[in-house]
């Protein structure tokens, strides 16, 4: 068994937990066999001194299928 | 005073907070004397593209009491 | 264009989320240009067991005005 | 020239060289031209006390060719 | 809107600045929407005592388009 | 659920390999429900310039029980 | 004698270089004394594929005078 | 042989030397065969400008005994 | 509550502990509030062989006061 | 005493294990008194999808002699 | 084959490229054999506002010859 | 001017300052023109629950003379 890790930056507009779900949901669109989820950062970005979007900085690690590239 | 500071993984099917939350309740069954928690990593188990476990490794300080092993 | 970063701690008695937000929240009060914020640690005091106090250590990044000091 | 670099993680259940050998065989089905392997992390899961699988975290660097995506 | 990071390693026979421009450049190629790029290392490739390949790993941010897999 | 961590060195006068394994194997006298191990660093004693001991930092992550103090 | 130390992020559309000196430049004009810069990230912004923008995370350091505030 | 080694804060009213000095001898009391500290961190708690505590975070590292728990 | 947190270097012609509690001292002319220092990094300058200069970079935490700037 | 330390590279054409015991091998053919290794790092070089160069970083620590220079 | 590497500050009245390849050239004064160059950090000293002199610590590799002490 | 920097470890069964100042003594011996220390890491080795040994790793730096090897 061999595991890919990729590294995505998921969004939301309301909270750091949404945006790390964000990522993962976009991922498993194309990623079948996704196994875990490492957060690396956390960040978000500002407006008038509010936030206006968090953001979660993931490892997502999902195992290679046979015959799939790498 | 010495102080001594011990790694747990709380988990939560919920979000990240409780999963912080869990790990000090679960401290604190047998731990007197918390004092505080250092948020380490976090991370999270996926089935099926949807997280299904949020996990939060803490470092947790404690007061070493007198008569207490280390 | 010159930005300043400056470390802040926000806290709250409710969770990480509102810790940062309640740090971005007082750091506009003063500064404008806000325009981002990274997150760098996040923390929590405990008492009897319970979390009294999230905290969340931010860089807050600004945009320097002209004749501004640094 | 480009290099591109992913992460993978191997695995055996023989030890840790192992777990390096074939992530390098499984990205060598698919990519050519790979030029060096940088170990990011030894792990190891467990069952009754035993290792049962070893990891390794690696990324792999490789050439990217004319045409190719990144 | 969900964001990817990919690593490359740029190269040039000139300097650390064009080496990042070429990485950069030869993403550009395939990847639209690149929003940024941050430098994780410089190093260089020597003969005879002298410099003769300047490299940077940069890793590059994109926005995820709309049924684009990851 | 509530895991704990602990960190051991395990060693061997053979190998790294079995550093790992040594130290799980005595971590498992005591302890049930071991799920995985991370390696920290690994290190070497030398004499008249041979290996005589292998070493390695281990991080062993267990399951904490019902009614058990963590 | 105490010394300050802040962090500025430097920009410049020509190159990295640039970015350093514009961050010292500009601190310049309101701090006497700087000592020393410590060059702590590179990253750049870009549009359709080009480098528009050349950043410097940098930290600047400078004594701190007699009667002034820290 | 298998080494444990555990996280402790000392303190002292005096210095940072007496902080690890301290660790070390809490420890002690109920640790036989320790063979070394290391220091992770000194930090300080504050009143009126003065330092009322130094604190030191040591890994403490002792050769575990057969028959004993980890 | 917010508090910020800033980076000083103290020094001292004697040792390395009162060059942190210069840096704590230089801090408290100005800073009402201070709760806690942590020490980041010692360093030292010589001169013909001896240590004339203990360096401690230190980062000092205060509570920003209602109307102040941070 | 006064110890000193070196990294070296160490190479295998074999095993990681091997690497670091040619480093060790290597460096004591003119340094008595080596006390202890450092793993710094695993890398390895490939040729046509296969490992062909293990490679350790280690950082070789021994005992300054009276009389000689560091 | 065995590598050693070395630590060296180049300096440069110009810029941050030239800083690395004076370390370079400085080093194949008594060195042959080198093989690449990792940049560990950048700096710069100031005076007047203006930086007067760019550092580059950067870390060399050069293939230590038989017969040779490492 | 280049700058060499080469990390030892001083003793003392004193104290950690002690320590730092006879890895600078040591080296003053043979090498001219040092011109600052980092501390990397302090430890300690203990016997019979009291600190014996004091350790200071430090990186020392200093000016390569003309007509001197690296």
């Amino acid at each position: 068994m061999t595991v890919k890790i990729i590294e995505l930056v998921g969004t939301s507009p309301e909270n750091f937990g949404e945006a790390v779900e964000n990522a993962v949901e976009r991922a498993s669109r194309t990623i079948r066999n996704i196994s875990g989820v490492d957060i690396i950062k956390f960040s978000a970005k500002t407006e008038k001194g509010k936030i206006v979007e968090y953001r979660a900085n993931v490892k997502i690690a999902f195992t290679v299928e046979d015959g799939e590239g790498v």
